[in-house]
């Protein structure tokens, strides 16, 4: 299997994290994202949106967007499993996994905010726009686990809202998001730390980071 | 069961499409999203992001983002199923709903187009930027039905990929999006338009129209 993607690339991350958990392997292939390598020929045969990562199964078929990556893993290989067994808290799960999916992440990924350049506003501005999607994104996460007893977003193990939620972390902290606001996000950092399924798909682990 | 939307809104829309090919009903509540009756206090207890819809299911548990509902209905009620059988295949249509869902809709929905004015950006600009979020979007999706017989986006009855196309085409028209240039998806939106569970729940025949 190959994982077409970036060292620092949260979509990228995502899908390792998920790799990691099941006990997958996969080829790790890297595009230079700031030096427009996804926009490459090559690279737009394999996905045409021009955006990381693209993964390739065992049979040779292309996949390309994390999360529909992450949810044909877990139909593919079952164990250990990803979204709870019933359908009302794998709708829970889903839904905190999109409000970072949807509604976070592309609002401050690298495209975006390079328009925004374009359109002349500052670094700061733009830095305070990235930061601004973050805190709405993290603030509307806290507060839908706020009734869960934990470790993990949804329970005792991780599943697909761990795995959107920690590569948004990091994000977060790299346009300077003060987490303190988040004690129970913090706290699942902590639990997701302690596995090596998390901590060896961190971006600084990967054979292409800067 | 609930429906909290309003009628303008690509995400309500999806659900109402959904709700309709599952021939489930559901009352609608409607929210008036330029006024920001979505962040009453109200509606932040139901819907932590203050974004719509938020669906209330018949044994009156609340649930939030769009394509987390429509996962659930799918697999609640899942006659007419909206994802095909074969795992890859619904990789696939999951991709092509995420191209929408993540990386389009939220780029130009009314949050961030408020945020561009905030900072300064002229109307021309801001809508010049919705337009763009929307091309980039639907060129992707284009291509990645290029290989499909259709009628619909992926075989011939309607999917997850559908229920997200339908209602960021009319995205793309209110901000000026030529469509001449995806043949594949007008297509798909003729086969749309003659369903009464896609033509039913079009904005303007809503209760809340304008």
């Amino acid at each position: 299997m190959e994982l077409h993607g970036y060292f620092r690339s949260s979509a990228s991350y995502r899908v390792r994290i998920a790799l990691n958990l099941k006990r997958l392997t996969a080829q790790h292939f890297s595009y230079h994202l700031r030096n427009g390598e996804q926009r490459s020929s090559a690279y737009l045969a394999m996905n045409p949106q021009g955006l990381v990562p693209t993964f390739r199964n065992a049979t040779g078929d292309l996949l390309t967007q994390s999360i529909a990556i992450i949810e044909w893993l877990d139909e593919t290989y079952p164990d250990p499993s990803l979204l709870p067994q019933d359908p009302l808290q794998r709708a829970r799960v889903r839904s905190f996994a999109m409000v970072l999916a949807c509604d976070t992440h592309p609002v401050q990924n690298l495209k975006v905010l390079a328009r925004l350049r374009q359109l002349g506003l500052t670094e700061t501005v733009v830095t305070e726009w990235a930061a601004w999607a973050n805190q709405e994104g993290l603030t509307a996460c806290e507060a839908l686990i706020a009734g869960e007893t934990g470790p993990f977003c949804f329970g005792a193990s991780p599943t697909l809202a761990d795995i959107c939620l920690i590569p948004q972390l990091a994000n977060a902290k790299r346009f300077g998001v003060d987490l303190a606001r988040f004690p129970r996000l913090k706290a699942v950092a902590s639990a997701a730390a302690e596995l090596k399924a998390f901590s060896d798909a961190a971006p600084e682990k990967q054979h292409d980071a800067e």
